[in-house]
């Protein structure tokens, strides 16, 4: 329920979690209306370490929507903003009109202040549209009194991957057979509860370049990749199948293999778009290949990386391996001494590592390669 | 003709050119025979700049055959060393049965002392595999009297490329589809004065970490990446088609966009695979920008990049293009002061650059990022 003062002023805040996908959106079938080209799944991640938080309020001595972010007020007038307002109060004065509306009657008439703050650093290289757009819909439909079934479809028209971040656990959003959209919809796969052991870290590298922006890559994708058809048509499909049954069998080396594959292949994606899109540099080379050291060292999958639209890693792993793995990436990127905490987020306890594991990894250690770890776990 | 001395000493030497693939060849349907899965086509370079020097002595003296390569003796018993040595002694002595031989026809059951050098070094990245081994054949050929329209698929064996530095200007190879390979042959599209125009530069960059090689790189690629097949069955005949097509209608920008698109798709093949492979670095992707925004700025396609196995790039560009961008080259990439010569090979004549390129490229520069310039043009 909004607060509401004796001026009329409703107030909503609310919070949204990050998602980070292990089978990738990359492509849109309808720019518009924001539809893929192919069926994703995420994993969405605890809000103690990684959340937007969106205060909304509404009055009828506002003169226009406004909108800050980060503290900093932006173009109410972007397109995509204009779809979720408008939809968000469409779907408001309709159920009004039912009657069936329990919120303020008069409140969807009015305009909105809208106060968007992110708890983790943009340099942490996070896509914060997702959890933004989310975060937004979310908190206008307590404001407006919109059911939530209908949410999915208004983030989606904010940010694509934002409908994800509408459900904790494990997420998959169905590209839909509908025109208009309607059936290209998030939906819960696993609950949160479902995996505890699963454990999240951020590999926060730092980037050297500006990259190009996700919105703009994956637009040149589908005009200019001739792999990225077979991959939406014929890859992507039978992947969604096998994720889901390896999530449900809480198979972690199945898991991983498959979020690394997926990952590999986006970027391949990206590399066959002309002109060409590169978003690992040498550092995420590193990771890459520090991961596929480790496994191959015990002869199974245990540690998994993706990545999105930036060069930060992003590792799955089970929480049994987490220190050790954690102590491995500290030698071979040894932190700078004296420097801001390596490891932020959840604790992480110590680890011996064997002299044996570090000979037969074989890499040059890379002092300051990794700014920082955030360590997480999937919202619960 | 062999010279042949007092003593029974036979002993020939050739050269073989270097050559670049346009349209990229990556992996195999039979491992023995080196079958590809797809067709492939190269420009040959010439050899004042790189080239392999082999000379073959037989005689009824040896012991063994050997080989040095670089001065230094390397094992004769390699597998594709002895299929290339065994197949030309089987033609020989088939010519010589049929009575057709013009050489001494004791030769052929003489043991071979082989040796073997370029005039490029290892640090140059080129894949010496190819010159390598076409010169070893044809050296052999000439020494044993066998007919050259054989010596594709022998030389084939040795390493797949080889088989098209045995001509020069525009070369294609064909895939085939007899089981035995004998129609996977190479086959010179256009001759070397077709298109004198075309120029050629070799950047070497500084390469931090030994790759993966190519011959175990393709059979991951073949054996775990999905794109592969779609790559191979699909997207590469029609660009072998293509670029046939506008190599004889000497259509450059055409040329040069096919060029980027096949190498680009070539890496996105190997970050398909499992575990990815990454030839391109920091370095890589820092060129392969300068080219876009080189020629963004031209609206034009004037200079093309492609990659082999290796984070150097080669350039192809027209003769009227070449000094421009090597000053761009010089100017982005600053050459370590009083350090080796930064253009090697055919002179460049120098040139300005204005401000507005120079402002409209908008790079950091990146000192030392090139180590030196090879320039050269099609072998004739």
């Amino acid at each position: 329920m909004p607060e509401n003062d004796k001026q009329g002023l409703s107030v909503v805040t609310c919070t949204a979690p990050v998602n980070i996908a292990v089978i990738k959106y990359w492509g849109k079938r309808d720019e518009d209306l924001i539809l893929p080209i192919n069926s994703s799944l995420s994993v969405t991640l605890h809000q103690d370490q990684l959340k937007t938080t969106t205060t909304v309020a509404c009055s009828r001595n506002f003169q226009q929507d406004r909108i800050w972010l980060n503290g900093k007020e932006e173009d109410i007038n972007n397109p995509r903003l204009q779809s979720c307002l408008q939809e968000i109060r469409r779907f408001s004065r309709k159920r009004r009109n039912t009657g069936d509306s329990t919120s303020d009657a008069s409140s969807v008439s009015h305009k909105v202040h809208i106060c968007s703050v992110n708890n983790f650093p943009t340099a942490a290289g996070l896509a914060s549209s997702a959890s933004g757009y989310a975060c937004l819909v979310y908190t206008l439909s307590q404001l407006f009194g919109v059911e939530s079934e209908q949410l999915s479809a208004v983030a989606r028209q904010g940010s694509g991957s934002a409908c994800r971040s509408l459900y904790g656990g494990f997420v998959q959003w169905k590209l839909g057979t509908q025109l208009d959209g309607k059936d290209s919809l998030a939906e819960q796969v696993e609950s949160e509860s479902y995996w505890p052991e699963l454990r999240v870290l951020i590999l926060v590298v730092s980037a050297e370049q500006k990259s190009v922006g996700s919105t703009s890559g994956m637009h040149t994708s589908v005009e200019t990749s001739q792999l990225l058809k077979y991959r939406a048509d014929v890859v992507v499909p039978s992947r969604m199948e096998e994720m889901i049954r390896v999530i449900r069998e809480r198979d972690f080396p199945a898991f991983g293999e498959l979020t690394m594959k997926d990952s590999n292949q986006f970027h391949a994606i990206c590399l066959d778009t002309y002109p060409p899109i590169f978003y690992l540099n040498n550092m995420s080379h590193r990771i890459i290949s520090l991961v596929h050291r480790y496994n191959q060292y015990y002869g199974e999958t245990r540690v998994a990386y993706t990545f999105d639209a930036g060069p930060n890693a992003v590792i799955y792993t089970l929480q049994d391996h987490l220190p050790e793995f954690v102590q491995v990436v500290r030698h071979f990127f040894p932190p700078e001494v004296n420097g801001e905490e390596f490891v932020k987020g959840l604790t992480v306890c110590s680890a011996d590592l064997s002299e044996e594991l570090k000979r037969d990894i074989n890499m040059e250690p890379t002092p300051k390669g990794i700014r920082y770890i955030i360590s997480t776990k999937v919202k619960h």
